[in-house]
C-alpha cells in the first residue's frame, strides 16, 4: 500500500476511489485504486511498465483497466424476459457503461426483444449430445466477438467446464434463490414447500461447480402463506432483477476481486 | 360479513380468496372477497341485483369485478425508462393482466421505446400556459380509450386537480424517495445532502396535493456515505421499479382500498 | 365462514380482528377472529357448549382462549444473554402478555441475570447419558407449572422426542441462519466460510426433526467481505432478537396456525 | 495516504484494517487505519510526536486511539427500556467494549432496573425552570466521571445547547423514525397517521438543531393497514434496538467521522 500511494503521489495521482481490505485470516491484502488520467505525470503506454517492477517487488496480482475502455458483454438468455428487459434499460439509459454485441438463447422464444433492440441474436439449440459442439461454438462466437464478460440472464442450461474454463471469473449468474438454500432446479417450488417467510436471489460467478461459485450480490424479499408459488415467482422477478444489474454494475466497474471461492465488494 | 358469507354459502360460492379488516379507531369495516364463477348459482348479469339489497341493508359501499375483464392502462411517462421498460416486461409475460392501449408523454424521448413495443405514443407538450387545455385533450383521449388507470412511470409533470378529479383513486405515481421525506423535485440530492443511510421510493395515489396521496407501497435501499448523488440515482432504480410494480399489480387486483387518505392493502 | 360469522352476528359479537385464508391447493380453509365479550350475548362459560355444534357440523379444528388469561411460558437459555434480555425486557414492558414462572438451563453462566429478575433459575446440567433422565425431570417441572410455551432463546442442547412430543408446537426456537441454510451447528462459521452477502434468522416451532419445523419467522441482514465471523455474530444478535421475538409475539396472541409442517400466520 | 501508509511499513506497522474514502467535491480525504502495536518499531509515548509532523505537513485533522483504553459512556434513559436492557446486554457479553459508570435519568422509573445492574443511577427530575440548572449538575457529573460518550437511549428530553456543546458529536440518540420524515414527538402516531408501509429508526449525533444532527444509522421495519399505533411501536422497539447499538458500536470502534453535518461510517 505504501509502495502504490506513494507512485501515486509522486506521479500527480489525484485519486477519485480508494479501498481496501487485509484479510487477517489468510494474510491477503487487496487494493483497489482510481484515479484520474488527466493530469497524471506518465502517460498510458507508460503505466504498466512502470508499475511492473513495483507490483513484482511484493508479488502483487494486479490488473489494470482504463475506465474508457467499454467493457463487451453477452447476454444469454432463454425465456423470461424481466432480467433481459432490466438490463437493456440499464444499457440504454448508460448506467452500465457496456457493450452488448450479442444475445445467445438455447431457445427462439425471445428473438424479438433482441430485434427490438437492433441486437444480433444468435440460437443455439442444446440436447444432451449437442451440448458440447455447441458450447464450442458459443466459446468462439464470444471469441470472435472480444468478449469480456458473459451474463446468464435467467439462462436455463448449466454450463459445461468447457464453458466456466474459457470464461473464469466472467460469467455471472442469477439464481433465484437465497444460496445455499435450494440450490438446483425450481427453487420457488421448494421454498414454497418448505414454508419460508422470505425468498432470496443470489448473483455469482459461474464454476465447474453449479450453485458454488463465489457470490457476488443477495438479496430477500418477504412472503407469507398467503402466497402461492405463482406469487413467489412474481415477487421474486424484482429482486433478480435488481441482484442481478448490482452485481453485473460491480463487476463491470471492477469492484469485485475473487479469493478462496469468496468475492471482496468494493461497493 | 355474516350477511355476505351466507349468501355466497347459500349460492355454493367457492372462496379463492379473503381478506377483512375492521378499523376500530373509524368503526369501519373492509372486506374483499373473490370467488369462482364457475359452479356459481347465479349468472353474470343476476350478481349485481342478488347483492344490492343486501348491500344497501348494511350501507356498504362497494365494487363487483370479473377477472376476466382486462383493465385498461395509460402509462405516463417523460424520460427515464427503467420504470417503463418494467411494466412494459410484466406486461409482455402476462403478470399485470392489463392492456395499454396507449402511452403518453409531455417529450419525444421514450417513443421509440414505445413504437418498438407496438403502442401508441401520444406526445403532450406542457408550458404553463398550454396546460389546461393539453390536460383537457389528455382526458379526452384516455376516455375515448375507455382507460381505467394511468400509471405515472416516472412523468416529470405535476397534474392539476382537473385530471386527478377525472381519475380518482385511479392514477398511480411512484415517486423516488420515502414520503413524506423529501417531497417534491430532487429527491435523490436533498436525500443525499441530508447524508441519510437508506433512500426509498413510494408507489401512492395522486391526489389534488402533491406527494400527500395515499401510499400503496414503499421500499428502502441502504446507501452510504461512499456513494454519490449518481449512485443514489442508480440504486435507487431497482426500488422504483420494484415498487411501482407492487402498487400497480396490487391495484389492478383489486387489492387496495382507500380510507381516510391511506390505503387498506390486502397483499 | 357463513356459519361461525352469522353465528358471531346473532350473539352481538363486536368483531375486534378477523383473518382468513383459503389453501387452495389442499383444500382447507383456516379462520382466526377476535371479538369482545362485553356486550356478548353469550357468557364465558356458554361459548364453548354454543360453539360445539356448529364446528362439528363443519368437521373444524378449533380454538377457543380468552385473552385475559394470561399463558406461562419457560424460557431455556445457555450462555447467550441476548434473547433471553430482550425476552425479559419485553415482558417487563408488558408487551408479551405471559408469566414466566422459571427458566431451565443446561449451565449455570445465566443464573445471575434469573435472579436480577426474581425467576426461579432449574439447572439441568445434560451429558449424553443423563439425557433421558433430564428430559423426563424438565417435563415434569413444566406441566407441575402448568407451562403452555416453552421458549429456546439461544438454548444449545438439542431436544429429543419425548419432549417435543411433549409440546407438540409450543415450542419456539431461534436459529442463527436462514432456514434451510445452514442447518446445524456453527451456522454463522459456514455462512462466513460461504461468503454470503446476508445473514438470516429464523425462528420455528421444534419438531422431531432439527430445523425442520414450521417457520413462524425469518430475517436478514447485510454482511460484506470486511465482516469477520465475530461480526457476523454481533451483527446477526439484534436480528435474533427481533426474529424470536416477533415469533413468541404472534404465538401469544394466537396469531399462528400450523398445516403440512408450515404456518398461517396471521401478522 | 502516502505518507501515512510509508510511515506504517517503515515502523512495520501490521495493518488490521483500514478504509478510505475521498470526498469528490469538497476536496477532502478520509482515512481510518488500525495497526497493531505488538512488532511496532515505536512505543506508546513516542507515537504522537512522531506523528505529528507528518499530520502538520499535510494539514490534516487526526486523533490517535489505542484499543485497550476502555471508553466511558453514559446511559440517559426516561422510561422505555428495551433498548436500555439492549445496550446492557451487549454491555455485559463484551460486544461494546465500554465501561458505564452511570445512568442519568428525568425520572425514576428505571432505578430498578440500573440497580439490578449495579448501575448507579441518578435522578435529574427536569421542568422549565430547573433545565439550565440541572443540565450544569448532568455536565459537571459526567466530567467527573471522565464520561467519552453520552447515549441517549429513548430518553424523552431535549437537551439544550449548553450540553451538546460539552459533548460535541460525542451525544448520540436513537429517533424512532425514519429521519427527515417526522421528527419531533409521537413520530409513530405521525406515521400511522400518513399510512406509511414502512416505520424507521434513525441513530444520529446530537447538535443544538433537534434531530437534525449527523445520521450515524437508519433502519426500517413493514407495517401494514391492519397495524395499529401500539403495533407500530412494538415493531419499531427491534428495530430501535437495533440501530442505536450498531451506531454506538460504530462510534466506540472509532468508525464514524463528521464532515459537514454528514458521517464517513467505515462500517
Amino acid at each position: 500500500m505504501a509502495a502504490v500511494s506513494t507512485f501515486l503521489f509522486e506521479n500527480k495521482g489525484n485519486i477519485v476511489d480508494i479501498d481496501q481490505h487485509v484479510d487477517q485470516e489468510d494474510g491477503v491484502f487487496f487494493m483497489r485504486v482510481e484515479w484520474e488520467v488527466e493530469g497524471f505525470a506518465l502517460r498510458r503506454g507508460e503505466l504498466k511498465p512502470a508499475l511492473a517492477p513495483l507490483m513484482e517487488r511484493f508479488a502483487m496480482q494486479w490488473e489494470l483497466h482504463f475506465s474508457d475502455v467499454v467493457p463487451r458483454a453477452a447476454l444469454f438468455v432463454t425465456r423470461d424476459n424481466h432480467c433481459f428487459y432490466d438490463l437493456l434499460s440499464r444499457h440504454e439509459s448508460g448506467e452500465l457503461g457496456m457493450d452488448i454485441p450479442l444475445i445467445v438463447s438455447n431457445r427462439e422464444d425471445l428473438r424479438a426483444v433482441a430485434e427490438r433492440f437492433g441486437i444480433p441474436f444468435h440460437h443455439f439449440p442444446i440436447s444432451q449430445t449437442t451440448k458440447p459442439s455447441q458450447e464450442e461454438a458459443e466459446i468462439d462466437l464470444l471469441r470472435a466477438h472480444g468478449i469480456d464478460l458473459v451474463i446468464l440472464a435467467r439462462y436455463m442450461q448449466i454450463l459445461s467446464v468447457r464453458m466456466t474454463d474459457a470464461f473464469p471469473h466472467r460469467i455471472i449468474n442469477i439464481h433465484h434463490s437465497f444460496l445455499p438454500a435450494f440450490p438446483g432446479a425450481r427453487p420457488y417450488h421448494s421454498a414454497h414447500r418448505r414454508g419460508v417467510k422470505l425468498v432470496g436471489a443470489t448473483s455469482h460467478y459461474v464454476t465447474e461447480d453449479l450453485d458454488e461459485g463465489p457470490i457476488i450480490a443477495q438479496g430477500v424479499t418477504p412472503v407469507s402463506h398467503s402466497d402461492s408459488v405463482q406469487d413467489f415467482i412474481r415477487k421474486g422477478r424484482a429482486l433478480e432483477q435488481s441482484v442481478l444489474s448490482r452485481a453485473v454494475w460491480l463487476h463491470l466497474n471492477r469492484r469485485t476481486l475473487v479469493h478462496a471461492n469468496r468475492t471482496v465488494v468494493f461497493g
